[in-house]
């Protein structure tokens, strides 16, 4: 007996569309075959209906929902510096990052997202959002060389680190991660000290890596090195690490990142809004570095819909490198999928027997699907996160025809609002925008 | 008496938000202020909404709808030659063009469009399925120098297109444009004459402009000018041309365009996808160009959306000209209302008095709108189309809470579905797509 069938669903398998019923216990996908007639605690028919893996959103700061868009058309540094900053320095705590992560997480269901990779304060938090809401997440403990209210010292920061590490080391939908921000927010003696504690307890990295060229100016400056070359230099670079951004590099840097395994997040959304620039991705591809997709925080995108980002990442490269084939739809959707689950080391992203049960089902009954074609290209070119009906992680229906089962959307939603009345009375009285 | 009044919105005009009433008569706005208590015949409550002008889509095929997303990952001149044209000579014909733009119109009203300039073939059908629909539409009276079904030579194509001109002209919704394709595709010649037939009706004229590099070296090679200069030299600019695409241009390529007031239709998506290129719109904004922005046929897009449209064209540019103030959200949303209508010669996309009502009710109510800080910049960055609730085209109300008033969505789709079947069977027949 299974737990749950998905029955009659048109399924995205081995790069083909085939009909197929999807029988799932336990969490894996156990059968997939037309005409599974066993009994099941539970069946969604999918009838007609597109069937993907769920996607994996591999470098978010989830809880910045609570500031979205603010500071919008500012440049990466004047928008830290002279808004989000302040903001957080001001207003991020424990119930701030709750709530924020639980708006946030309400978004990347409703867009087909099981997982996310996060980097910020109060992670515990994010771990509880995440948990209430019966999806998976990589905790990114944020490690710093100032101080901020989670710690004053990097050494109390790894210190703090290492209890979370403690605490959610083994869990079934968590996976702790440490964070060191990036090479020009942590010195060579935190970052090796954070590379300690990530082999102690074998976690993985992540880090902001040379996202602006301004980043590269400072840090050249200071270490007579560029962010990668200086990561190489202190032995960093590992397939441990997942480095996100990663806009700005040479031939020399990508073989290095190459030959060390080093993971990639592209945020085309939040690049671009920020003028960071257009990251050589297909370039990436085609050395064999493995690339994932991440929405960045929602203050700089301004949502978490990854099916958004992933359509915008398929075209821009065509575009930009004036090659129609430079990211296909197939090779847009493994980087959204299997790319991002691989990262976190988890076995889903793919939809096929032994696979966790990871699972989107699309409604193509909107005018923007007809007539129907080439499923793969259409939902990646043509489709939008409100097509995704249902999702499923791990093998539980977080969300079912819209509705989200997990979490009590109307509530997240008037608490996010009362943080943004807090929010605009004190931006009103502190701080000048343009 | 007012006709209809939109009551308690918060309103977009002169490029804030106020909390207000709009009462409409005849087609017009004519009173903005809050409480507006005369009588109406129909009221839209729209308390807590976002108020915009409506979008005009300036370039499209909408009746490629049919063939949406067919030869994804193809540059543009493989996937005219290889497979659109192919389909489109065994398949356009009055009954397509008709089903096509009325599935085309589907996806616009639900994206917030209530103008579109169309190029294509049997431009009668399409603006019976506008008129049906009851919102506005450019009919850009295809000409080539090849025989299709619409004609054998290209006085023939001149006589077909005045005749559609003499038809429509002076219409409440329809405004007849004379559409020669593009400088390759159209002599010296066809374009006197279609310059000519212009002048003689007083009606726009919409061509395809410098899209591709490699309809750059076939002009030149040609007539020995780029594209712009040629038709500088045969005395074809003025403000009267709508120029679709725009890519590639010099300095004095850009003097030329200023100087002879043409306007640019820039469309951001298609020409990604097509990896055409990224045109330079801040630079021709700065120019003080007119620009307008169009989604281009749903076949190389894949989809008529163009708040996503939009959206990418205010990211794009940011990173591309590694500028975060590139076209911020407010010029934006200028360039797919007011601009697109003005080329039209419409007077409309402002909300202002005495503006005609072309008017968009969008609801904020989902995740991704919360906190709600800047109305403008969030619709833009974060908004999805499905959040636009409520239509309004010259008055009339033509979608109401996500339902289209005026045309049979159910049925429209059983059309194009059964449209879809034949040209996939052709196609597995027929052609030999990689």
């Amino acid at each position: 007996m299974f737990d749950l069938v998905v029955k009659g669903g048109l399924v995205y398998r081995n790069g083909k569309i085939e009909k197929a019923d999807i029988g799932i216990s336990e969490g894996i996908i156990r059968e997939i075959r037309e005409g599974i007639n066993e009994d099941s605690k539970e069946t969604i028919h999918a009838n007609g209906k597109l069937v993907f893996p769920a996607f994996a959103n591999v470098h978010t700061h989830v809880s910045m929902s609570l500031l979205r868009g603010i500071g919008s058309d500012l440049p990466l540094m004047d928008w830290l510096q002279k808004v989000i900053w302040p903001l957080e320095g001001e207003f991020v705590s424990p119930e701030f990052v709750k709530t924020g992560a639980l708006l946030g997480i309400l978004e990347m269901i409703k867009s087909g997202t099981t997982l996310f990779l996060d980097m910020y304060f109060f992670e515990d938090k994010v771990g509880e959002a995440v948990t209430e809401a019966g999806i998976r997440a990589g905790l990114g403990f944020g490690i710093l060389d100032f101080p901020t209210k989670v710690a004053r010292t990097p050494d109390e920061y790894i210190k703090r680190c290492e209890e979370m590490i403690v605490q959610f080391k083994g869990h079934s939908h968590l996976i702790p991660v440490i964070s060191p921000h990036a090479t020009y927010t942590c010195s060579p003696s935190t970052l090796r000290k954070s590379l300690e504690l990530a082999e102690k307890y074998d976690v993985p990295i992540h880090i902001h890596l040379s996202e602006t060229k301004s980043e590269l100016e400072r840090v050249k400056e200071e270490y007579g090195l560029t962010p990668i070359k200086h990561l190489e230099n202190l032995g960093f670079l590992s397939e441990r690490v997942i480095a996100a951004h990663v806009v700005w590099t040479d031939e020399e840097e990508r073989e290095i990142l190459k030959e060390r395994k080093v993971n990639v997040v592209h945020c085309p959304e939040s690049n671009l809004k920020l003028a960071s620039g257009i990251a050589p991705i297909p370039d990436y591809i085609r050395r064999g570095i493995k690339v994932g997709i991440g929405t960045d925080g929602p203050a700089s995108n301004d949502n978490l819909d990854i099916l958004e980002e992933v359509s915008t990442m398929a075209k821009i490269h065509k575009g930009y490198s004036m090659d129609a084939k430079a990211i296909d739809a197939r090779t847009a959707l493994k980087i959204s999928t299997e790319n991002g689950f691989s990262m976190l080391g988890i076995n889903a992203g793919i939809i096929d027997t032994g696979y966790e049960a990871d699972i989107i089902i699309v409604n193509t009954d909107s005018p923007h699907f007809q007539p129907l074609y080439d499923p793969v290209a259409q939902f990646i070119y043509a489709g939008k996160s409100s097509d995704i009906e249902t999702v499923i992680c791990k093998g539980r229906v977080v969300m079912y025809k819209r509705e989200i089962k997990t979490l009590d959307e109307e509530k997240i939603i008037r608490e996010a609002k009362k943080w943004g009345e807090k929010i605009k009375n004190f931006m009103d009285k502190n701080l000048m925008l343009e």
